[in-house]
């Protein structure tokens, strides 16, 4: 298919639609809108804008798909596989103005609200509401919770709670020809037809563009407990994960973080904290509940497969101040590794008793072809987050080689019953990938699914395919 | 598209795929394919067929797909809106040989297995490995895992542990034109390209015939309790509802039970139960979890909520045989209310606030079209069954006049926030309201989804559009 650029004509028609206070077109404008948060790529869009309403982005669409004008769906811009890239240029259109929380019911125990709503503001909301959002990604103080669907979104507490996925009850979706529709209904239940609201999760802003959500909340858990376990290395690490779930409690929390990755925050974040030299990798461990006593059942259980698994020491939280610290170490981890390097960020996930063959499979890949790592992620879902580090890797390798190296990785991931992104999405640095874990037939099914959706390609084009 | 009959020709191609001993032909064979448990809808297929293999199931469809022959994949046959009714004749391919559990992965709290597996079964099979499959629909003990999967199947526990579509990892799927693929990845977490796992799941063997299914497990919650909670009418039982989940309390079931019923039950399983003639209405709550001092608090504050909203008697059952006869109530319901009349049963669901709204908007509806109507079902999840009874209406009024009383039980379903069916699907026999739910475009959408998949039309045609 080939586009068009945006005429006058359309530019006039654009700012007739949703204003000139909301619409970009110079440079200074649009670098905003000219990134997201993968690695240092940058694409300028030819336009943005950041229209009001779901009749607003209709007529938009309307106008983009008769003149063959790309467009890309753009919510915090916080991703990490370059999905709100505008990489064809023409139009970006930003949710940032669809920022209302329209209803939080707390007789039905679920809320309706705009697109473009930053998910920790909603969590914090519901919260007076005395309900809880669950779902808690890294970047919760930024990004939008129509992003979150968009990428089918996990986080820390998805090893309890699920993703986004498990919360999402109905969407309202604009399609590229401007018509809007609703997904499905507001219940917890569904059996009738296709289940559109969850083809819309984790579809990447390729099929529709999400304008509002209406998701499931539950009662807040009023008590919990924080553990942070030392061990000798990484495998030992990962093998008592799958060990803690056998004795039958499901943690809230499980995060596994390599030493590296605690150095680098202790340094970034000037970090108190006493580091062993004998310590080479944490699990953080969160359990929660509404009585204190079961929970403190639960860490002496945990603690005893801890131990079995060769933990040297654990840390156990709880006040408040001990907690947040622990959380702080896991929470800034992200942005210690980006301070200190230029890195690609790569989201694997197994099935979480093959972590141990996942991580140590990676440090023998690196050492093959020259790299080195920093792992940590959500160790309780088998999504372990792969930080490969520029370091003195030459240019030429980290642009030439490395993408060997990580096509070895996602081999290795999928020969482990795993997939190429467990939260990330695949966006356009994954894109490549692909054919590792699917088959063409798998592959023209999806492609069939966003032709019946998008039959000019105009939405978001150059993503997933 | 036309349809072909099956030919001799092909009647040897099948055979010689399945061997004899699994091809039936005979009326006395067929009689078995011929209906499901919605109504008393017969039809006959010309031919049925029960394939060991997704192989041979792919050789079928190759031929079928080649020759035009429609073809109706059935589970066990206890569907109840006429999914595995072969309205266009053809062939029947019948899962009940796929029978077996491959793997019950206690490392990974995961199982896989194929469709045919009888779901209690496999219930069964997984607390014997100390792990939990929570999705137990009423004919838990006949009906296959597959067709589960095909009607996103919930029941009781969902309103705690969420239907099918939470615990589906992965699925092979055998594709109208033959073709093998797997949906997806066995991990928890999923961002990898669209998520064809979650479309299968509702899709009522429109799309593929589902082979094998990858299932997450938890851990057994070891104690429980059960109350039966007596209320002077429906809807102040029904209000009771959504304020027990404001308590902070997620019970793990929450059923609702008209008067009419349990007197039902009474007479057709002879059972012991002192009915006082104040009580119209009943609610039968379970609360589990690990620790029964915790389970007794949240039953006190329970008991609370059900007092303030009228319940004049609660019954809390702890020992086996006590949690037993009040289970043996709810579950025998259905048989019962089948033994009693002819009826159609209509699978609602609201948000669950709304619930006393469509309770006694149906009764006024059955005033208006002069039908009777027993009503049960999931109320913690919103979703009630409403069984409309025969009785005394004429065989012209029931066959003609009803159907307008139905179309206005689903529009007053769809003006609350609601849909047409929750759990039983769409099949043959709500394909005509769809568009009380579903406007032009959301149709489109799922017949080009459909299309996509089965470009031919020959799977499960006459069902869900």
């Amino acid at each position: 298919m080939a586009f068009n650029k945006i005429s006058n004509y359309l530019l006039e028609r654009f700012t007739e639609i949703v204003g000139p206070e909301n619409i970009f077109t110079t440079p200074e404008q649009l670098q905003k809108y000219a990134h997201d948060e993968t690695e240092d790529l940058v694409f300028f869009p030819q336009v943005a804008v950041s229209p009001v309403s779901a009749a607003q982005i209709s007529d938009l669409l309307k106008l983009c798909s008769e003149h063959l004008i790309p467009v890309t769906p753009r919510g915090a811009g916080t991703g990490l596989s370059g999905g709100a890239l505008p990489v064809l240029q023409g139009l970006v259109i930003s949710t940032e103005k669809l920022n209302k929380i329209i209803e939080i019911d707390q007789r039905n125990l679920q809320a309706t609200l705009e697109s473009g709503v930053i998910t920790e503001v909603f969590m914090n909301a519901a919260v007076e509401h005395g309900l809880f959002y669950p779902v808690d990604p890294s970047s919760k103080g930024s990004c939008f919770i129509g992003g979150n669907v968009s990428h089918g979104s996990g986080g820390p507490r998805a090893v309890k709670y699920g993703t986004i996925k498990e919360y999402v009850l109905n969407l309202e979706v604009v399609l590229p020809n401007g018509e809007i529709i609703w997904t499905g209904a507001n219940t917890l239940k569904y059996a009738s037809g296709y289940n559109l609201t969850q083809l819309m999760i984790g579809s990447e802003g390729t099929l529709g563009i999400i304008t509002k959500v209406v998701l499931k909340l539950l009662p807040i858990p009023t008590q919990n407990l924080v553990m942070l376990a030392s061990f000798p290395n990484s495998e030992s690490a990962c093998a008592a994960v799958s060990s803690i779930f056998r004795t039958g409690i499901t943690p809230s929390c499980l995060e596994f973080m390599e030493r590296r990755g605690v150095e680098w925050v202790i340094e970034y974040d000037h970090f108190q904290f006493d580091l062993k030299p004998e310590v080479d990798a944490f699990l953080m461990i969160e359990v929660d509940g509404h009585d204190s006593n079961l929970l403190l059942t639960e860490a002496e259980k945990i603690n005893t497969v801890l131990e079995s698994h060769g933990c040297s020491d654990v840390l156990l939280a709880d006040t408040s101040a001990q907690k947040e610290a622990i959380w702080r170490l896991r929470r800034n981890m992200p942005l210690s590794v980006k301070s200190n390097s230029i890195y690609k960020e790569e989201d694997t996930v197994v099935p979480r008793a093959e972590l141990p063959k996942l991580i140590s499979g990676i440090k023998l890949i690196g050492l093959q072809f020259g790299f080195d790592s920093v792992c940590y992620g959500h160790a309780g879902d088998g999504n372990l987050h792969v930080n490969i580090i520029k370091g003195n890797m030459t240019d030429f390798d980290w642009n030439n080689k490395l993408k060997d190296g990580i096509r070895e990785i996602f081999e290795l991931t999928v020969s482990l019953g795993g997939t190429i992104s467990g939260e990330h999405g695949i966006g356009l640095v994954q894109r490549e990938f692909m054919d590792i874990k699917y088959s063409t037939v798998n592959l023209n099914l999806m492609r069939g699914i966003k032709n019946v959706f998008d039959p000019k390609g105009i939405l978001n084009p150059g993503k997933i395919f």
